[in-house]
């Protein structure tokens, strides 16, 4: 008999994973159940596509479902799984076009349905505003946008990654636009003083920022919007979207019996294999270990849901062949990230003074500022860089970095390695990384940042 | 009685080793002979000044020996040392203004006297050729050009990183420039098929680019160039400067006795002792271990011999007080070095294929082109990347980068990261690398490489 994989979710995770197993083992049906209309498309690419700057939709999509088909995956979308029953092994399927259900067997089921937006329950949100969680929503927003007056006033709620790109596309667009998040700071994932260089940008390029402000209520009036209200008082709007941060969609596999991690987000081991037999899950839907502290957490990046669904890819393939399990492990991340906005470049890596006090980790900081090139160099540039370390080892915990000079952001990658890799300090200082005037001075931004920590730590040798 | 360390060589090595023993030994006294007028100076800096990016020369002067005077050291200029008596602790040194010749004893010595170019001994070279290795030189040159008519014709022999930088710079300057080198391909510490990129993007630039061509002679008449003749012909020419490359300054240590490593240059402990008891080296003159493949080699780069330079000022500090030695230790490098040119970023690190030829080492070589923001985004700029890996074990031997996209560049770190913590591609795959459309693809180019180099060499996981 043929061996049959169910995919719950056609995105990064259950795409990658689905794309392995029909490659690898031809002898697996590969079955994909898709909520929307796409397949395999760039969640981090739809605030350049809501400001204009991606001219159609289907540029964000990598594979569509037609292409997938050729391959060899039988991808059904506007499915929507509503129950797994965990011991028949059968998936309760829904057709949202016509209503219609029905029962998906499988020998394997990859649970791979991402993360839904947390909106704010507050009166008119769900009348009103916009969500820019799917490709799909981001089509509706860049119509509706479309026939805004050319100076119409935008509020956009929430200051994470995708409200800031997204109140930037706007600002550039010719919107006016309010960013507001009940947060005291912009970019929570940043420390507050590394925060505050973020928000005097967006400031600078035009945006206007309301932090520490709760919404109320988004009043409107014959469908359209007149107003927010919030705990500060009330916004005049012509238009909401709501880019308040998402949760796991783990729902559906609680009830089937799956353990949830600490975080909340799904547990799984490393080869992405949830506690019930017979289920797997990868991408938002699950946590993974923090490699610096060993905390566990639920990190939705499609970066991770990539590797993961590789991962997982692998070990199905194994296990749907008989055999014990794949030989490829997720074992984690060290929580880097980064963004463009404004013309400027801000990355993190690891843990955040924050989360080293809140971890109980005696560490030491440093916080300063430098050039993106040499100091002599017409226009060198700023960038304002945070590094920590752990006291008594030196062991690098985590590095940010802030600044106006191109390809800035992307030198956490080398931060990323150090803290994966368990490099201390004093060791950081003696890496060959690379020098000349056009990217900086003698000794790399980072190098510095590692001076500074073997020296306020006491350690030995410092440069 | 107070110790006397003396430092030959007032650039990077010296002075970084000076200014660490005089913070942190007040009781050595600290002297510094410097042939030159200037002290720690950017050797890189010299083409943006030539070009004239950089308005005045004083700004490539980190510290001037005033400002060493300042803080406590004992700095002599246009004083050069003739010769080491190891014995008697003692240097035959000469001042070059007056002639008038002096010995200066030690307890301890620093030799960090740099290189010097080897310019070829062809008619005409001397009388007509101008170097750019000192900021002097630098300075004569700028002087010189600023004579020329605005499109002069002017050959630059040697298209190293030097040469290449110095022709860009010229034709920005209105200059036409022609750049001529015996080595079949520009830049040699690249592969040919990547150095094959920067020659045409030099070409598109605007420069002639001559390879493969030997100087036999530099023609004038009056003082003034006419022509550079080659083994091919006959280049007319206005002015010809000679960017060769440098060798070690290393005769008047040998004289005393210190030992040559295999490369030519100083050979040195990890404290950056020499074979000579009392005598320690550190910068352009010696050589130092390739962590890559164990291979020793001269590497003259700033951001080396400002390293050596502070392991060499702990252990003289250490010894001056009668200690065994310094905690530090210069272990090696693994050939890290960038440049940008004509708008492009161009970077290696490692082993370059030919390397791993010669060395008999058992390899895979991936060789691929990419996008330095997400292919959707407009312009997303073009990347080409190399990357090698051993056989059997995976482990990454090299990368080499060239990219027309801002950052590219500085993203030869993680790959020097990886190679010198002995990383293999198999690892590389899983480290938690940032990702965000205007910084590229969800796998980081990088990435890729490793994958395909897992691939090819039928390792196990391959994402």
């Amino acid at each position: 008999v043929t061996p049959r994989l169910l995919v719950l979710g056609g995105d990064a995770a259950g795409m990658t994973a689905a794309s392995h197993v029909r490659r690898s083992a031809p002898e697996v049906e590969v079955v994909v159940m898709e909520r929307g209309p796409y397949t395999s498309y760039s969640m981090c690419g739809i605030p350049y596509y809501v400001g204009g700057l991606i001219e159609s939709a289907s540029d964000l999509v990598v594979r569509t479902p037609e292409e997938h088909r050729e391959a060899g995956i039988v991808v059904h979308t506007h499915s929507e799984a509503r129950s797994i029953d965990a011991e028949a092994r059968t998936v309760r399927v829904v057709d949202l076009r016509d209503g219609t259900e029905r029962e998906e067997p499988y020998d394997a089921l990859l649970y791979a349905v991402g993360a839904h937006p947390t909106l704010p329950s507050v009166p008119g949100a769900d009348e009103h505003g916009f969500g820019v969680r799917t490709l799909d929503e981001g089509v509706r927003l860049r119509h509706a946008l479309s026939r805004l007056q050319p100076d119409a006033k935008i509020v956009v709620v929430g200051a994470g990654y995708i409200g800031i790109e997204l109140a930037e596309a706007l600002v550039q667009r010719g919107y006016r636009a309010v960013l507001l998040d009940r947060s005291a700071q912009v970019m929570k994932p940043l420390d507050p003083e590394m925060a505050e260089y973020v928000e005097k940008r967006l400031v600078e390029f035009g945006i206007r920022v309301s932090m520490g402000e709760e919404l109320l209520e988004v009043r409107g009036s014959d469908g359209r919007v007149t107003a927010v209200v919030t705990d500060k008082g009330i916004h005049p709007a012509d238009f909401v979207i709501l880019s308040a941060s998402s949760r796991p969609s783990v729902g559906m596999a609680v009830r089937a019996g799956c353990t949830l991690g600490d975080s909340g987000a799904l547990w799984v081991d490393g080869r992405m294999r949830t506690s019930v037999p017979g289920i797997w899950a990868a991408g938002d839907v699950v946590e993974s270990v923090n490699l610096v502290d060993g905390s566990r957490h639920n990190v939705q990046l499609g970066t991770h849901a990539n590797k993961q669904g590789k991962v997982a890819g692998i070990d199905l393939v194994a296990v749907l062949r008989g055999e014990e399990g794949g030989d490829a492990t997720f074992d984690g991340h060290v929580g880097t990230a980064i963004t463009k906005v404004c013309e400027w470049e801000i990355a993190r890596t690891g843990l955040t003074e924050r989360e080293c006090v809140d971890g109980g980790i005696d560490y030491a900081a440093v916080h300063f500022s430098g050039t993106g090139t040499a100091g002599y160099l017409s226009d060198p540039g700023i960038v304002h860089v945070k590094m920590l370390a752990e006291a008594g080892t030196g062991r690098l915990l985590g590095a940010q970095l802030v600044g106006n000079e191109g390809g800035v952001g992307k030198r956490i990658d080398v931060a990323a390695t150090w803290c994966q890799l368990r490099l201390t300090a004093q060791e950081a200082q003696f890496i060959d990384l690379a020098y000349a005037p056009p990217f900086g001075g003698v000794w790399d931004l980072l190098q510095i940042g590692a001076r500074k920590l073997v020296g306020q730590l006491g350690l030995s040798p410092q440069l």
